[in-house]
């Protein structure tokens, strides 16, 4: 697991379309149900008809932790559903996942009920990255 | 318009569906489509059986400019699209909206092709708000 400017990320050794089922079932098992899917790839060939690798944005939501979020603060639905990105590596049979980390995105929280939320979540999201890693390093 | 912690909100003079509607229109003149629709009133309801107000998190993507920011760093996914957020305000007659604000979600950017990406996201939605003031205030 590395940490980077935005969240954190692993790399897998699973092909693309794996990956893609692999992280849904690790997000499910903390909790995150995935509302949201972006065919990156697909949308840029569509829309400006120009070629990009695989990649896909899913937005993952725990939804006891966001109504406490959002609950906490009514704007917070700016930063949710928690965005994991899959694409694929350089080599065919690995893949990338990266998560948005709500402490990062967050930066310093003031209110200690919004604090605790993106705590939460935070720590589910290493928890998905580490079960990715344990099962396909 | 009114900056956050998160980006920038506007309160305008029209119901929640109208203001639906009109905001999507004002993404379209800047060149943001609608990637996403997440109905978070029915999707607590649904998920926890809770009420909370009428409230739509948008995904908005301007293709070109996210093109540019991928290229120029591919994890960017994790901040894509840009949400909006569209709900009822406390009047029936009122809705808030808010977009989440490039430059303020950034942070300090080192990479100048990102920056210059952000930059004009930010730009684009600052006009997005503008525009829905000066139709509806």
């Amino acid at each position: 697991m590395e940490d980077t400017a935005y969240g954190i990320r692993t790399q897998i050794n699973l092909p693309y379309e794996k990956a893609i089922e692999s992280t849904t079932a690790a997000l499910k098992d903390e909790g995150f149900g995935v509302l949201t899917t972006i065919d990156v790839k697909e949308t840029l060939k569509k829309k400006l008809d120009v070629d990009f690798r695989r990649y896909v944005i899913l937005g993952a939501c725990n939804p006891p932790i966001a109504h406490k979020a959002l609950r906490a603060e009514t704007e917070l639905g700016l930063l949710l559903p928690c965005n994991v990105v899959v694409y694929e590596a350089d080599s065919e049979d690995t893949s990338v996942v990266a998560v948005m980390a709500p402490l990062v995105a967050l930066g310093i929280i003031e209110n200690a009920e919004l604090h605790e939320a993106a705590k939460e979540a935070d720590q589910r999201l290493r928890r998905v990255i580490t079960a990715l890693e344990k099962k396909h390093s």
